[in-house]
């Protein structure tokens, strides 16, 4: 019997798992001060949606996705990315007619992709994203890539480096396509079967090719940035004067183009370069797609996004030595002696939690000494001790560890003096 | 084309997910204050786990289940519910080495069941639940129920109903059994079809069928209770005994026997007992499975948890008005007049964002007027003014919405104001 989890996937057990509701939170405070708001998609889609929204011609569509007939006929997709869900939703439940625009979107949430497993790269991925629909404004381009930088930068990484490209609108992207085709037309037969097929059908992802990367032709293509017309270039500048009057540094690389067919203008990546981090450096990839809302059936919408890989984010804080200063401490430990105080410690700790103290006790039946050592494997702040005397007396003991402090207190002091040695205490 | 979420499923939009959040927030309070951590597990499994750890002869797994091969010929299955996948992980990942027992774990996450779509019961379903795994105690039995109250009563939910039941021992199950079978033999052309199998492969599910509630030998079939050998009926008094301590009331329903395979000595489920909430009015439902982890491929080790339905949940509170008190109002909106102003304006938030101050700006191009009007929308609570003339003699107009006063700051007096006017900020 088979019972591991599937191949390229991962159980993320609980010490990792703080870890990543650190990450989470501070990145949803981030969003928070940006004045974005969570939206939650679906974890399937119409297999139809990804054809159209992430595009036929792609590596994803045509060789990664996990697409399966549902016992009614139907052909569903688990979600390789976030931006079409989104973007469906946005047209789905009419999002376009809030007054409020644009709308401002993130999520956190599973993606699937059926790759090799390597580090860095499963086939449940987890990826934080967001997608700004409604304003064609440079400043929104910046923002965005503001908001990803600052995620990085409040968890504490310093090896960052962003590259921006702009594709341009249609008009400039259809002569740059035209230059590409004119350009690869002689070397065709030297390229990879799937460059062949890219030339007729999406020839900027040529310069995507991972097989093709060292190909002479490579280097003397014609750059996406010459061929911008006035308007596309003067968007393309007001991006990055956006981004020099925030302090943000940047790289320009012509050759960064996306895997996906809808971006236009805006495109940028996000890499580390800390030492050790491993052979894939993108943390985080997003540009503009002002033709997608439409694509999808919904009226003319300008919009931008960007996806980020968590488990990359993680990699990314380990390679750089972050340290969390995770709280791993309990507050309190209950350890009752005899079997009176053994069930009254059951109540007593129910009441303590209800007050919004954080309690645990031993489930084991263990001896006292073995409640001790519990108590210090989870490094509790305070050992309550109730023996049959006490119980008798109505009192507890409490132990302050670090100190090695005790003291004995009338039970019914004990959730208020408890309060007042833990302050800024659990939620009730 | 169909560019409609998947049947079953529903797309949660920002308003609808700032009440999502606020409850989830809350119960990984509880969780953290009963010192349970998160665990996270994969979306999908091997198909055979659900068949094994499930059981063969659920409807969960005979009917419901997303089933379908991956690209390497892998039978993977959505996961429907949460218990085998945390139970698998248990076992694989060697939880039962870690000197800390019982391991006490809680997730999040979707679900998936294709069922008939309705009210409270969709196919893509979101549950929170609990396991814990290792310990034997019935104290542990009136902890988790102590900890499913929780979550609701904090949440200030009041209409609820606890019903509890044991299935006893595994001795105690045979004998139930077999007065079961005894019963039911002489019914069987009356019962439905899947009942006349059930009476063979597993005849305690006979008392959870929808289609024979009515029949007249369902109310004469022999309860469970009467069947507990000495040993189980004890186990059953002291988790009684404990919620009695804890002043946790609970009814009895022998007839509670919960769908799944594995469960033995204590059931239990939660309902909604307030008015309008609906015809399916369980909310959460759990019991001890103490044979599940053998069954995985693991040493033998007692295990209890729950699964709570997040969709019921937040019904519920509608159905009882709750009132989320969630703050939805902008800090600082910030109106920019003239290009100038306009441009400085990026540059002004990104440097309020990155000092803790939400902020947010227009992005659409409009005048004046149309961006207050935003800013109200936002129901910001500062707006900040920025025309040509602060710009240049470096002030800002700062107007505090709900009293109308406003004043004038030099603007590098900005953020350390605002930082004073919104204590308890947004973390930085």
């Amino acid at each position: 019997m088979n019972m591991k989890a599937p191949r390229g996937t991962v159980d993320i057990l609980p010490g990792e798992a703080k870890k990543w509701q650190f990450v989470e939170n501070k990145i949803k405070h981030v969003c928070d001060r940006f004045h974005f708001e969570e939206i939650r998609t679906p974890m399937f889609e119409h297999t139809e949606l990804f054809q159209r929204g992430v595009g036929d011609s792609t590596d994803i569509v045509q060789k990664e996705m996990y697409t399966f007939e549902d016992r009614g006929g139907r052909s569903l997709t688990l979600r390789p990315e976030g931006t079409a869900s989104v973007t469906r939703a946005f047209v789905e439940n009419k999002l376009y007619g809030d007054p409020s625009q644009p709308v401002k979107l993130y999520y956190f949430g599973q993606m699937f992709r059926y790759e090799r497993p390597q580090k860095g790269r499963m086939r449940q991925l987890n990826q934080f994203g967001v997608e700004v629909l409604g304003s064609a404004d440079p400043a929104v381009d910046a923002e965005v890539i503001d908001l990803a930088m600052s995620c990085y930068q409040e968890m504490g990484l310093k090896s960052l480096k962003l590259v921006i490209n702009s594709l341009g609108d249609k008009e400039s992207r259809t002569n740059h396509r035209e230059a590409l085709v004119e350009h690869f037309k002689p070397h065709k037969e030297e390229l990879c079967a799937d460059c062949q097929l890219r030339l007729t059908q999406n020839p900027l992802r040529i310069l995507d090719c991972k097989k093709d990367r060292d190909h002479p032709a490579m280097k003397t293509a014609p750059s996406v940035l010459e061929y911008l017309n006035e308007e596309s270039r003067d968007y393309f500048d007001q991006v990055k004067n956006y981004l020099d009057s925030m302090g943000i540094s940047y790289e320009i690389d012509p050759n960064l183009v996306r895997g996906l067919d809808y971006y236009n203008h805006t495109a940028f990546e996000i890499m580390s370069e800390a030492k050790g981090f491993g052979a894939i450096t993108t943390l985080a990839g997003g540009g503009r797609y002002n033709g997608l809302v439409e694509e999808l059936g919904g009226p003319a919408t300008p919009g931008i996004g960007f996806g980020m890989g968590l488990e990359r984010f993680l990699m990314a804080l380990e390679a750089e030595n972050v340290d969390f200063s995770i709280d791993e401490k309990l507050d309190c430990y209950l350890v009752a002696v005899g079997e009176k105080a053994e069930k009254e410690a059951v109540r007593l700790v129910h009441e303590l939690r209800k007050n919004g103290v954080q309690t645990d006790k031993d489930y084991q039946d263990r001896k006292m000494k073995a409640q001790f050592k519990a108590a210090d494997r989870y490094k509790a702040k305070y050992v309550l001790i109730l023996g049959e005397d006490e119980l008798e007396n109505q009192v507890i003991t409490v132990k302050e560890m670090e100190t090695g402090k005790q003291e004995e207190l009338p039970l019914n002091r004990l959730i208020d003096t408890l309060k007042e040695k833990l302050p800024g205490g659990r939620e009730e």
